[in-house]
This record gives C-alpha cells, sequence and structure tokens, in this order.
C-alpha cells in the first residue's frame, strides 16, 4: 500500500536526483562495448537531451568519435568529446591494459581524479575498469576491496548483490566493508530508509553457513547497520532484503546464472508457442502483459553496476549494453555522484571505527587477475 | 539431429531400465513430507501400478499408514509397509535424529542394509536422512564426503549439478571425488557416453576461479574423467555441460535462486497478464505451449536428488513433493540401483588410484550439522 505521504516523498526524491543529475559531468569510455562505440555515443546523446544541464565527455579516438558524431547528427553543446588515442581489448589482461595510459578507460579515470567529471562510465573491460580506477583512485580510507554491486530487478524493491566478481577469496572484513557499502547504496540512491542487510547462506539459522559466513556475521552485527541475518538462494528475487552480501566467486555465478535462467525460460516459452498457430496468436494478445514483464527484469533498465570502495564514481555497464542501458548506467553514475555515496561510506565507516588511522590514504591494492 | 541409430539406442536402453525398475524392491520413507504421509502412499501406490513387478515398502506408524492406504482404497500386492513408530521432525537436529532408531527414516535405510531394499526415498528432514544412512550405511571406499546432486533440466541433456548442499566447506580432493561420482551418474543413469564434466566457476578462462577450483582443477585433471575446464553460471542451463562440480555452499544457494527465478517469472507474467482482457484470452490460447515449458522444467519430472557416496542408494525428495513427484523419485531410486552406480564409483576411484587400501572400509563421517 503507498500512502500519499509516501508518495509524495518517492515524488520529492525524484526531483531531487534530476536535479542532481542535471548539474553533473560524466566521462563515458565511448570505446569499450561488444558493440562498438557508436551505442555507446548513442546512449551519450540520449543522455544530454533527456536531461538538460547534464554533460557527457566522450573519451577515445578524438577523429573516429567526431566522425560518427558528425556522420549520425548528434549534435549537442553538452555532449563532449577527450582524445584518447589508445583502446583496451576485451580479452585483455588488467595488468597489460595499465601501460595504456592514454586509453579510453585511462583518460575518463583521470578526467575524474582531476575534477573535471564527476563519475564515470565504462562498458569495456571489467578488470582493466577495475585495475585503472584503483591505481589512479585508490580505495577509500579503511577499505582494501572494491567490490562490483549488482542491482536485482523486483518490481517494489531492487536488492543491491555485492560482491558479484572483483573478489574471489573474501576475509570477513571484507565481506563487513561490503555490508557497509551497500548499506549505504541503497540508502542513499535508492532512498531505502534503514534498509535491510543480510549475508548470502544456505537456510536462514544463524547455524547455516560456511567457515566465512559466520566469521563475517559476527563482524557485522557489531556495527550498527540493520542486518538482519542470512538470506537464502531464494530470498534474492522475493523483495525482502536491500542488500545482499556475498564474496565475489558465489555473486558472480549468482548473477550469470540467473541472467542465463531468464533467457532460457523466454526462449523455451517462445519455442513452445511456434509449435502451434492457436499459441502464436495468444502469444500475440499476451505481447504487452510480456513486454512489461520483460521492463521489470531488465538490467538495462538499472544501467550498470556500481563499482563501490573506490574514491570516485565509477558505473561499469555490461559489455552488451545497447544505448538505452548506457543512457541509464550515465544517469546512475550521476545519481551516486549526486548522492555523495562515498563520503557516507567513510562516514560509517568512521562511525563504526573502521578507520585504521584518521588520516587512512586507502589502498592502492594489488592489480586483479 | 537424432539419428534412426541414436533412436534405437535410446529405446533398448528405455527397455532396459523399464526391466531393471520392475525387479526391485525400494523402501519409501513415509513419514517425511511437507503434505503429510497421504502423498507420498499415492506416490508408492502409483509408481508400483505404472511398474508391475516392483515392489514398494513403507516405513511409518503401521496403523496410521494401513488406514490411509485402507480408506483411499490403495490397495496393491506389491506396497507394503514396515512398521516404524517413530517421527522425526522437519526442524530436528541430525544428532537427535540419530537416537529414534525406530523411526521411518532409520527403518527405511535399515532395509536397504539388510538387503530387504535395493534403494530408498526419503522427503523428509535431509540432515537426518544424511546422518542416518551415513552412520548406517558408512561411504564409498575412498570418498569422505557424500554429495547431494540436484538434476537441473534441460530439453536435451540434464545436468548433474553436485554438491547441492551436503558439504559447505569443501577440500579440493572432495572437488574430486564429486568429480568422479557425478561421471559416473551421468554416465550410467543418464546413458551419456563420455559425460563432460566441469567445475562451476566465474570464467572459462583456466585463469579464472579461486583458490578452491585451482587445486580441485589440478586433481581432476589427472584422471580418465572427460573434464572440459571451468562452466559460468550462465551455462548450468546451456546444456553444455553433464556434471557441473561446485561445494555445497555454491550449489545450494544456486539451486534455491534458480527455482525462485522461475516461480518469480511465472508469477511476474500471470500478474501482468491478469491486467487485461485480451491477454487474458491470449494466456489461454497459450497455455499448452506454457504446460509443456512447465513440464521441461519441472523437478518433478526428475523425482529427486540422488544422495552420492554411501553404500547404497537414497534419493532424497523434494520435500513439498506431490505425488508424482515421489513416484518419479521410486523409479530414479531403482534406476540408481539396477544401474549400479556405487560399484561404478568404486571402480573408477579405484582406476584413478583413489582408493587409500584395497580394503578401505570407507569413512563413519561425523554426523553434519
Amino acid at each position: 500500500m503507498v500512502s500519499e505521504f509516501q508518495r509524495l516523498r518517492h515524488l520529492v526524491r525524484q526531483r531531487r536526483k534530476l536535479r542532481q543529475v542535471s548539474q553533473s559531468t560524466i566521462a563515458l569510455d565511448a570505446m569499450g562495448s561488444d558493440h562498438g562505440p557508436e551505442v555507446l555515443l548513442e546512449g551519450a546523446y540520449l543522455a544530454v537531451c533527456q536531461y538538460p544541464g547534464l554533460k557527457v565527455i566522450c573519451t577515445g579516438p578524438r577523429s573516429r568519435l567526431e566522425s560518427i558524431l558528425r556522420h549520425r547528427g548528434w549534435h549537442h553543446p553538452q555532449l563532449l568529446v577527450e582524445d584518447a588515442p589508445e583502446v583496451v581489448g576485451m580479452h585483455e589482461a588488467p595488468s597489460e591494459s595499465l601501460r595504456k595510459t592514454r586509453s579510453s578507460v585511462a583518460v575518463a579515470a583521470r578526467l575524474v581524479q582531476e575534477g573535471a567529471a564527476n563519475g564515470m562510465v565504462s562498458a569495456g573491460n571489467t578488470g582493466a575498469t577495475m585495475a585503472t580506477t584503483l591505481l589512479m583512485w585508490r580505495t577509500l580510507p579503511g577499505i582494501s576491496r572494491p567490490a562490483i554491486s549488482a542491482i536485482l530487478p523486483h518490481p517494489e524493491r531492487p536488492c543491491v548483490l555485492l560482491d558479484v566478481g572483483a573478489n574471489v577469496d573474501c576475509k570477513p572484513r571484507h565481506l563487513l566493508h561490503f555490508a557497509i557499502m551497500g548499506y549505504v547504496y541503497s540508502r542513499y540512491v535508492f532512498g531505502r530508509r534503514h534498509p535491510k542487510v543480510a549475508l548470502l547462506s544456505i537456510g536462514e539459522e544463524e547455524t547455516k553457513g560456511n567457515e566465512l559466513v559466520f566469521a563475517a556475521r559476527e563482524l557485522i552485527e557489531q556495527t550498527d547497520i540493520n542486518f538482519v541475518g542470512n538470506a537464502e538462494g531464494r530470498d534474492l528475487v522475493k523483495g525482502k532484503f536491500d542488500v545482499v552480501v556475498c564474496d565475489g566467486f558465489v555473486g558472480n555465478i549468482v548473477l550469470k546464472f540467473g541472467e542465463a535462467v531468464v533467457e532460457f525460460i523466454l526462449e523455451s516459452i517462445k519455442r513452445e508457442v511456434q509449435k502451434s498457430l492457436v499459441s502464436q496468436l495468444g502469444a500475440v494478445a499476451m505481447m504487452p502483459a510480456l513486454r512489461n514483464f520483460k521492463r521489470q527484469v531488465d538490467y538495462a533498465e538499472f544501467g550498470g553496476a556500481p563499482l563501490l570502495g573506490v574514491r570516485g564514481n565509477c558505473i561499469i555497464a555490461h559489455g552488451s549494453s545497447h544505448a538505452k542501458a548506457i543512457k541509464n548506467a550515465i544517469r546512475v553514475a550521476a545519481e551516486m555522484a549526486g548522492a555523495h555515496v562515498n563520503d557516507h561510506i567513510v562516514e560509517l565507516m568512521r562511525d563504526n571505527g573502521l578507520l585504521k588511522t584518521p588520516n587512512d590514504r586507502g589502498v592502492k591494492a594489488a592489480v586483479l587477475k
């Protein structure tokens, strides 16, 4: 039940978010995509058209990007190009990618570092994006491992799942940090008052879990975030929790599996439908309902996965993102910047006594595999 | 493309399986179910009616079971009752359950141990079933941890995923044993010639994984099973592999998540459809196609999860199984017994030098949590 008051609150939040987006400048790594730079530039163009005031700086080989923009007629005073002559391949090792200091991802990260942009978006090589931002921006004080967070779709209550692939072998304190980062993201970007945080495990009971879960639980229980216990695999789609914490190995497998299951089901139904004419007519009649459903679970609506724990705002978009997903990723990067997510993370870390020293400079972590 | 030869082979295999099922006696723990003993007895009755020659011994309080059978008119010369006055609750700790030596699950396991039955089926407390069989039957030579295997549905190529919850903190050698057990199950029960075995990880490349995956990979590569490398989360529904190995923590989360996603999607579509009359008419026309699809992914068709690695054939059925699922679980237990899965596991362990001593007696492992 949505009360009048809740609706009003929602409207106020939407307006504030819109204002924040309109005042932002986002750097877009315009070279990393399975579909080539064109869809990225289209996403950027859609974003600046939809949000007056928003500025997008696309990084990549200047002549190539400008020729696409000219050819497609995507002219907009807020859509700029910054030259980045080098390109990082999708399968290049992160350590290799770091040598290319003038790559599209490095130039985008530098724009953020220098304050010329509030955040960045990349749909390219995830390892390279992580390595670049980590090396250039470092981690937030007290945080030793950044985490990639996926937003699991739900009609009323999207769930932040982290980590989904940045860290495969985690220590309990990493899960503690993920819990804090997820809590802040859910609270300040999704506007949940007091987000429910859970640990992904094999049963709801306290006695269910592996060694990592037991140890992490003890640490998280000592903080003042709203930790509610274990979440099971089935809870991830039920809208019971706002934040679910796990190590990157489990999170990555769950995320990829979930995407594939959705695809598998829709394709199986399609195959069955094609076997009979009556079913086909039925499917046509059901189309609007199916489309509505698809919109609910479409990752493109959420625009990408925030990289949390680094000193900057970075959204990692799916390599196969289409223009709409890129537009949304740019919006989410601007919202993340406007919500001061990183400041709030540091504050919550400090309040819980998790900063090692008052002047913690963050860790320049080893480059990830 | 299915050739004439393949069709013939399939037919021969089906006939052989049917013969095996008809010669079996299966013990059914008739008390463990979310829906009460009635659905279990109905499943048993369906099984003996469908497979002439198959015998099912239902364990539980004699008077209660017999009164249900009498009341429902389920009389069959091959459907017997064995008295087991005690009952294990769904939330009872496994260690507690072991004290009840005359519980329905203990009596069923004893029937197998004494050779009065070839296998057993339980839809009750999984921990209690594992603890009972482990203590009474012990593990197979060389195997230190039994594994619960789930059968992931696929129209052409069902995938054996193990472990899905018996072992949360695994050592590399446990994953090696799971690989061997899964290989044997796929080969001798599903009739795959040379099953493709993979390790569940975060990427297909050899460099992707956590410490456990790297170490297990090294061990599995030394065996002569058909190990093909890493499987990603998305591969689980794509019919690329016959066996996928993981620790029970990951497997359990993936399995529960997958079940919930399927439910979530079908319910979301239903909700959307109900919003318009045209969609509703469309859904009616699509019904046969949707039903076909549901049959493909319905766990009830696969009947339950084989418990591998113990000296006996045990199928763990879903607590919420309906009669059809129980009937299929009984069939699968009989097929597993007829295929001599356990003998083949021991043989493969021996061929790969994995039996500690020629007369390895198996481990009476500590009772699981």
